[in-house]
């Protein structure tokens, strides 16, 4: 089973960026971190990150026919990307919204994300095990059915 | 480690209720699959559901110093509840908000919790899988740190 | 056919509360009222008083496959009770909403219910004469299809 | 006892008319019903269907002095017509707001009516029986006191 | 100087409706008055009352190179007919707005005017004195400059 | 093919009111360049005006089984006429809302359009041509299929 | 009788500040104006100009038993400041709101006043002969009875 | 004269939750220092405490003829409970709303109280000194007239 | 302990200003009163009382250093002068805002205060004796402690 | 003539993204389609796609003295790409805004579109025959005059 | 060239106000600052401060004829005071709305500045410095032509 | 001290878009201005303009470490980009925004920037001069402190 694990904008940052937000691990690192347990799980993973909505986008017309899932943290771009969620929309993979912080817990506009209504769930506030969570998320909706 | 999981209004008729939804696994069924996965994950896991808004409050003034996680479905009290809210700071156990249904992409008054700002995440439409996360998100969090 | 006339919180004062909105009767003689007029119409009541929320909820449950019909005035409840508005949909009870007031002539919090989207219709104003509405409905309905 | 029954735009087109929420009974076939019953409760009935707002307002008008109560389904002018508004507070007669469907659980344009605050009471989401429910709110006003 | 006068819904039953706000005075009364002080100040006026916005629309159009001044009391239509606004920036003769009642200490609603902003001035609050001084204005406006 | 022309409020005056907005063509001059395209398209088309809603009511249920499209620009009545709206979905007769002016670039009101959501599209922005477009609209439609 | 006309803030400048939009008399000559009028009507009348909102409250509670009639144009003080309405209410006095410009046309913060719901009415749009009309309202109401 | 003192949800943890908020004294606490001013000022107090709306409800409904004052914590159910604030319309009896932080100084939900428009007043943010301010408030009322 | 008490616009007319919602004393025996309760809690009291929020700011900034506490009804000012907020924060004085009204029962702007989030407190409702309350709690606050 | 046809994100995808929405034609069959109508009408197309709004910034630039026309469907970045509206102003280019779907009867978000006020119109749900109608603007607009 | 600095209310408090926001430099000490660039930059400069709206509104009058530019920090009533936006639009003098903090980053009433649209431009966060700004503003704008 | 100067989408038009708002001069007739009046002040400037507001986040995370001070125009991405505002935040330069119109006295929408909050201040409505006075900004703040 492929999984395609998108980053989106300033999260190429992670490690140096507002630590006591977003802790201390680089992308780097998160990404090893989410390579060990997907093997465990059984899922073959790819990572892109981009600070540009288009190339998100274009990211994730290439993901048809190929991915089963796609877990996405579209940081900042959550809350205004409706070309994002018609992306989402129209490669119909069924997508987890991930994030690092709780956003609801945050800047009122933070609690507003136009992708959600169109992804599958959402795991937020867990730091990086949020992208941990949603690969369980899609071994316990493979492995044992919804 | 002790966790309590706590479900809200109308949870008792899972598996009879709108199962297009809520999927067709009744309460005690689900409360069986957490207890196995906890065990698994070392975690000691206790139950309870109340239809009432007032007896969910005295159960969380209860899990004072014997709960070191609290896993809670609030159901449509997420909405409205500022006493629920209130209850999770006073007592100052971290709480991990979950909802069986993505709860933004169905009505809007569902998309927004009260409850979540006071919790350390949330996550949702992952059916009963969304409490085994809770549970792994406990997992690693504890286990690796944050 | 069996009917449960559900009577939210604060209605159990009918009679002594505010006399100039909610009338001089008390919740036995309306009750009584209810009961006369249902057996000329040929249906057998019960009924159920609570000033709280997760009572009303518990009873609404229990009258799954017991009744077909619920006549249900939410008091106060109906203006931010989402939990009750599951409650009804998780029975799937056809439920009919009573006022005894016009609750749309008062303050406007009043003249919003929640649970009126998730019932079959909606009487309000006539006073007593409400609840009386109600079984006449359900007579029109059931005695004539709709 | 005379009363007016109006109905307001569109519903000259009853039966033909999105059938799935507003029925398969004609216009004159509803009042033939009303009719029947508005004699057995000893009630004198004329009926009014108009698509202009102004005429509805002048048939209002001429209903002063000679019609005790006013039935009415004023269609989409419910959500505007500030104007038929104060007709019916103009000419003081007791007014009745009916609705076929349950306005509450459509679009959300339809859950506001700006003529219900000036009527006794509303009825809605009972098919053409609302219409026989306002008599029976009428005879149980009349026959019995509120 | 010509100048038309135009009433708007329900103001046909002035003198019947809602005395205590509206006063006792007859709208043939009014009509009256205001031509008697309309003769004093030089102007010749006619009347034109109707219920429905269509007639109103119509008897603008027809006002175009025939009247220079209009006094317009749309009534509740002011609160919604953004036709009879166009109708007014169609012809293009300068209209005063003009109430009974002080629409500014009444319901919300009243408090919004879509026809103001394209009227040369407003008058509210003065009772049948209102028309009065709308003439008083067209007098002051023409005899002296702006 | 046969399509009914509808002119809303304030139509009529075409050619005289604001030019620098509307443009100089009379509404004859426009029917009959409606006209002469429509007969090079294969189309039979019928107009009607009014400056009422409740006689473009009656037009449109008329309309019924004769036409097999409606062109229509509801002027200022797009704005709160959900009775033309209700009206257009009774009849079942798709439609094509037309404005001459791009009414989302005046004053806020003009936006929002009560009528749009039950239209299969909207032209707006090109004067007379607005008119003509939707005639290409529906020789495109029907001609080369969706 | 006895008639206190007010001025607000900046309305010293009159004949100075944006003469195209608030005429291009001073206040000298509009007061001048308002005395002919005032002696014509039987109207005697005293004129006080603040551009702060302290002074002219005090005037409002010095002109109580004095005064029967205040005139008022609170300039832009119309649109926050409640303290003004609450001195008018205190002293009782009965007060006409004037305003030169039509404040419903202007920007959006101008279309709505604080004062008026405490004023016996509103006059605006009249340029300077607001005024005058104001004293033909106290002449009238008083003359004539409302 | 007798005064009752209702505690709302939580307030059993006082002294244990958010002391820097709510301060360190326990709710027993509390209670003896009410009864110690309430013997200085001849009131005979007693207390309840729930952290259920229905009980409250109930209580003050059994309060009707015993108790000529109430003095309300709520808690966070002042947000949202109209069925409390109805609660206290049907009893009649003068209740003051008591918050032992100042609520208008935190998150925006907090500063708005459903309850308070139908109390004789409000003492916010004295710590447990708001509670005395309340019996200073039925003595200083009582005592020497309002 | 040396307190100033701060009257704002219209106060000055306490006793004759709508005595059945402020009360029949005059604002000198309300001071009276006030001194005489502040002498028996060892309070040292002074009074200002202006119309003009620029001479209360003044006042206020003069406090600095002199008094520890303020009592401030700011009258309407409360719901919108930021300039008088500003005003007590940057003096640092603790103030206690006091109104004689229950102001959130009374007309909707008058429910929010914009000083109300730099205060200690807020007491309202209590008519005169919400001067004397704020004394109470400046006394408890002071000999007790929080 | 040359008229510049730019699709925004998304596009791209036509054919397989939600074809019951967006039709059944690929962007190269639609672009043919377009490429043929244009000849008829003697007009010059080119095309540009992109998922970039940074990229259609830079194309509308570049369109600045060699296009007379631009045919733009932004996709889902007419609900907040302020930037597009922006370069569509600076260069100056009549602009057609085109939707597939009626943007009014879907989700609430895609009503509004902040390209449209600097657009000379809009032609929306036509499926690819939108585009089409764009040419016959373009033609009716040059060749007949507006 | 002449220009007059106006300092708003609170502003005399500048040192000892909060100086973690607004610094600890004196107002004396800020205008000796201003004066000294002033010279520098061949600009004459006059200051006033007061708490007072409307002697701000005198003295901006009076600058009329005077200045050739206004550096104006209105303190907190730049968030409601529409008179003082009136007065600098009366005299016409171009004004420099000026903040010394960054007034985007507090609370939300303060991101608002009813006076900012009457002005050339504003300079906000940067401390003192930001009225310095404000005169390299006056002599680059002056110095260089816009 | 390094500073980079960031001009957004469409400001390469500069001199060519919208003269009457933006001003003549060219975007490198600007950078030379900036550059002219950074070496005078001791400033090393590098200039960086993009349409993409994904390469505008690559060049802010490259800055870190390399410039001390950003000047940033992000042009009409302020009101929408919370990607920009968290690079911004995520290394943590100091940032000042620059607009070369007044933002506040044009479409609302440009009134509200997202990215200002996150910034040190604001400049704007000075034209090219707006720049200008941001590197007087720096030299201010860094060679006189704040």
């Amino acid at each position: 089973m492929k999984v395609l694990v998108l980053h989106g904008p300033n999260l190429n940052l992670l490690g140096q960026r507002e630590p006591e937000i977003y802790g201390h691990r680089t992308l780097d690192q998160i990404n090893e971190e989410i390579e060990v347990l997907g093997s465990q799980l059984g899922l073959q993973i790819d990572f892109f990150q981009s600070n540009q909505e288009g190339l998100l986008i274009d990211r994730i017309h290439r993901a048809h026919g190929v991915y089963e899932w796609i877990v996405f943290n579209p940081g900042a771009l959550s809350h205004y990307s409706y070309a994002l969620r018609d992306a989402i929309t129209a490669v119909g993979i069924p997508t987890i919204e991930v994030h690092l912080s709780n956003i609801q817990a945050r800047e009122p506009f933070r609690s507003h994300s136009v992708i959600a209504p169109v992804c599958v769930g959402q795991v937020s506030g867990f730091g990086t095990a949020s992208y941990l969570l949603a690969l369980y998320a899609i071994f316990e909706q493979v492995g044992r059915g919804k």
